[in-house]
């Protein structure tokens, strides 16, 4: 039912944004928000963006530029992030009237920011993250979203997709999918809040399955990376993303019960991994280790190659290797521990598509429970 | 349970093998084929090829050359096809000691080359189709292995995947996917018959999703190559890869409800999209086509481009358009509809991925019942 002008009345600004991170992805972020905000009455027009302060070369404040030009002149210069964004370094300031939270920072900082934020968290707030990349820990993945639950007792949502900040930022077509766990209404008001007509967000009940599709594509894309540094062609590449959709799914949802196979058919899923594998850093690096045979290494080639961004794959292929192990996986999962085996050495690149001795049989599992 | 020594002696040259054409694609197949019948004592270790008669410019008949030098020199130069493969240009013949018919002919030869072997098959005979690019007609599409099966009464699988041809010649690593109605006994044997350790075959009961899979990939390779030729970037060509998969799928299943979503996961589904989204004619004739703003056809640039060898997405996009315009389904399917409406002029280019008022709505069904 369509709620009366009354219900609008009271609905009016009742939803308060901030945007906890200012980053590139971040600030793109903040742009599709407060193109919603300002023309949907039940949020309120100003959204906040909590701003990690630094001093630019010029001896300004980031977040003093970003109010006088309304634009995050570090990092994402030359797009207009709309006049109701409202820049604030100060942190526990930038939260105080909000009960929407936009998780988009580093993930390694999230941590410390939910502890500076206990007991300051207005009741009924909801959370959402849009960070990419946790950790994997031997008893299983560190989710974001789980952390931020717990330490700030708030319901979490995770939003991803095949979205590279710079295209979206230009209003290139692009979608995004939210995850959730048991709200649906909520999971339907963070869409609102993200999509236009150029970014289109579907949510899907499942927040471990969207949460890790984010994380285990970048060790696919060291995969894909190999294939193009060895010069296989189109068709290897394909048949090494398909099997790494395959034990994506399958690592998921050995790990949650509740992950879905529908999930890995959204844009977090099959076209993130697109995405990641045509592009991305993960297979920028991975391709130039292909081609040097192995014999420089990962951390070097990062720094040559990514200017300070970090990898993520390599990191992420050893914490599921060291889940694999110790629960017994690695046959189950031979593109997952090739990848692993291949970035320390182990083995050379060309494993990854070789059927030797020591190849990962792909076709070990084809048929098991494991998948159907 | 394990054939005994005794039941290998019966089975022994059990399984005679025909490959009816011997293009690019068929010249694989053999080669693929006869590594395994030589190998594996249940098959005949002869295979034979039948091959459309051509003159060389030399003067000397192509199957004469192919018994001579083991290699298909105009279809395939410079690959040796295995000792045991036999060109014969005499269809009758070829096929007379065969049980296992595998047909790889251009589609519109097909019901041709069945005519013909009316009634000259052996009984039990199974055959296979490597076909792709079925017609769709406006009472449904017109498959491939249905044809087989109802001209010659037989039952027919089909092999398809993210298969380009001169990739597979080389040995590098790839995938396929069989498909099959009722007999999982007869998939194993035509899956054993083609796996090598670089080509390895799945199988799955879902003829029609399988078959489905080859031939709308190419009205999604279209959407992609204007995607390109409107220089979007790769998230924009995600995007619209998986909503391409996605239409896929609802197509197939509304039209067959025996058609599974696992199979969208298989080589014949997600990897044959990317492979073909990535490389592939139709990607590139419908590139050059945005490129220049839809003022040349497709006919004019099929010509320039291709030398020769036919573009199959425009016109299945035209006839997947009838299907969907004589049930009504338009609507529920934006990007199919928009690939024919921008192909035959009706749209710009840039339809693909705009939001006006003749916009494909593509958020329009998400979530729909269809797609879970």
């Amino acid at each position: 039912m369509a709620p009366t002008m009354e219900d609008q009345q009271m609905m009016r600004g009742q939803y308060r944004v901030v945007v906890i991170g200012s980053g590139n992805w971040g600030s793109v972020a903040a742009k599709l928000i407060a193109s919603n905000t300002i023309k949907q009455p039940i949020f309120y027009d100003e959204v906040w963006m909590w701003v990690y302060e630094e001093t630019l070369h010029t001896g300004e404040k980031l977040s003093e530029v970003i109010n006088q030009t309304n634009e995050n002149v570090k990092y994402l210069p030359g797009i207009k992030l709309g006049n109701n964004v409202i820049a604030d370094p100060d942190l526990e300031n930038a939260v105080k009237e909000a009960n929407m939270l936009v998780f988009v920072t580093p993930h390694q900082f999230v941590a410390g920011i939910c502890k500076r934020l206990v007991g300051k968290i207005r009741p009924g707030t909801e959370a959402i993250s849009l960070i990419k990349g946790m950790e994997v820990k031997m008893e299983g993945p560190f989710m974001i979203s789980k952390l931020i639950t717990d330490m700030l007792g708030i319901n979490c949502c995770v939003l991803m997709g095949a979205n590279i900040a710079n295209e979206i930022a230009v209003e290139k077509f692009s979608e995004a999918t939210v995850g959730y766990r048991q709200d649906k209404e909520v999971a339907q008001r963070w869409a609102r809040l993200f999509s236009t007509p150029y970014f289109l967000v579907s949510i899907v009940q499942d927040v471990e399955g969207v949460e890790l599709c984010g994380t285990l594509k970048n060790v696919v894309a060291i995969a894909a990376g190999l294939v193009d540094g060895l010069d296989m062609g189109n068709n290897t590449k394909a048949a090494i993303m398909r099997i790494g959709l395959r034990e994506m799914r399958a690592f998921s949802k050995l790990l949650f019960s509740s992950v879905r196979d529908s999930t890995f058919f959204e844009s977090c899923g099959v076209a993130d991994l697109i995405t990641t594998c045509l592009g991305g850093r993960n297979r920028k690096v991975s391709e130039a280790f292909a081609r040097s045979g192995g014999k420089r290494s990962f951390d070097e080639l990062e720094a040559e190659l990514l200017q300070g961004q970090k990898l993520q794959g390599v990191s992420t292929a050893k914490e599921v290797y060291e889940v694999l192990s110790h629960r017994g996986w690695q046959g189950l999962f031979p593109l997952f521990t090739t990848v692993h085996e291949i970035c320390i050495g182990q083995l050379p690149p060309s494993a990854i598509v070789e059927y030797s001795e020591h190849t990962p049989n792909f076709s070990l599992v084809e048929g098991s429970a494991l998948y159907y």
